[in-house]
């Protein structure tokens, strides 16, 4: 198949310089450069081209029937796509066992102004993440609760990596992730928009009381610290308050992701409650 | 150092038979006929130590001193402590890069007449989760907000794999785990004690709806399903109700820990609000 026999309407052979362009993205570096990412497997797939800024689409050749409802998904939305060979494929896929496509996504460039200017009601804050799958969890888990933007603050692991594209499970796509700001910028302007700044940490408040003062219904940043040592101390002292998640058994404390799921979940419950 | 030198109040050198003993617990068939699982890692070797029935704690010699403090706690709790080669250690070990301490511990049996008969107010059942890591995650987030027990339906993972152990960071030392039990038995005979029993599944009522009736606050069984293909229909029906976590954004679903720590921590809240 050739592009000269299928035109724009079909599956194309893509140049050299394409290939190339594709390649980079699985560094960093060239990442940032460009301004492009990759986004692997079916259910990402769906999601850049649905709501992305899809670049391109590419198939393993060998798969692409499989894949027959994507293509023409990406073809619908008037993005190339191209088939290729599995080592390809297999070059740009990060996991090990590739479903056979892949998208070529721009890279949107969200920022605190965009997000202070929505006037959001609730928002998540992330302050140095550095596990790639913690990352992207907590952003399916921010989508799932209809948060209107993730802030990663500066020194977090960078959103556009593949482990992160995966572990949100398309959440990526769903809604704006501003990054590279410091914590005392996006708390101060959280704050100036109307938003509560809480920092989730198990040495404070008890979520449950918290709650039942009623002050979870407001507008609400949640600020979740790094992984491995939390908040520290001058970071907590940004916030309003510092609200934990209580633990009521012997375990030593939640994951990431369960606590901003239960942060998340308890402020949008209490917001939709007291609309 | 021998054995003559230290005698039982400090480190031993094990016996071939003890070495063999370890060795086998690396393959489940050995861990079902001993009766015997290992816990690795710092974290798990000292909740084994001190809520386990832990035969012996296993050190890599050039690591001791680093796990001076937790070789303490094993000869303090009259738990014989073994120096042996890194090469034993890797063996045992399912990381890759392995701290050098590794618990054998005895499996506790605990069966479904233990828990009912308990009167337990909070239990989390596991219908048929395959994932390690995910189950591993719902014991832990279980142990957080103080379920009672977990109960794992026949053709869920077994527990005792050292990726459960290690996903639970030690909860598996906290509550009692069930397994190998039907869904229709459990369901019938936690529902015989008193309890609800809430399936979740995403098609049922909206968790934040159910929790407004106040029903939330009653003695209840949490059923969740299979990562996969969640909760069959004829699995569902065996349930009072069934109740799903709402999606407020756009991602398709939770992640099986994030939706079990909602879950658990809306009806532990409520229950001790209404307590």
């Amino acid at each position: 198949m050739t592009p000269a026999q299928n035109g724009p309407a079909g599956p194309q052979e893509p140049s050299g310089a394409r290939v190339r362009s594709v390649r980079r993205l699985t560094t960093r570096k060239h990442r940032e450069e460009d301004g492009e990412f990759l986004a692997e497997g079916r259910q990402a797939v769906r999601e850049a081209v649905t709501y992305g800024a899809t670049v391109a689409v590419w198939v393993d050749r060998d798969l692409a029937g499989r894949h027959a409802d994507l293509l023409d998904l990406a073809l619908d939305h008037h993005i190339p796509v191209y088939e290729v060979g599995s080592r390809l494929i297999a070059t740009v896929s990060d996991t090990v066992t590739p479903q056979g496509i892949v998208a070529q996504v721009t890279t949107p460039e969200a920022t605190l102004d965009d997000v202070v200017s929505a006037a959001p009601r609730l928002v998540l804050v992330c302050a140095q993440i550095r596990d790639p799958g913690n990352l992207g969890a907590v952003v399916r888990v921010a989508d799932a609760f209809g948060a209107e933007a993730v802030v990663c603050t500066k020194g977090s692991v960078e959103w556009t990596n593949p482990k992160v594209v995966r572990a949100s499970v398309g959440s990526v796509f769903h809604l704006p992730i501003v990054t590279g700001v410091g914590l005392d910028e996006v708390t101060g302007r959280l704050r100036d928009t109307g938003l509560q700044v809480l920092a989730a940490d198990g040495g404070g408040a008890d979520l449950q009381d918290y709650a039942a003062t009623g002050r979870l219904a407001r507008p609400t940043a949640w600020v979740m610290g790094n992984e491995a040592w939390g908040l520290p101390t001058e970071d907590a002292a940004l916030a309003d308050a510092v609200v934990g998640v209580p633990i009521w058994g012997r375990a030593e404390s939640l994951n990431l992701a369960t606590a901003a799921a239960v942060c998340l979940w308890s402020t949008a419950s209490a917001q939709r409650a007291g609309a």
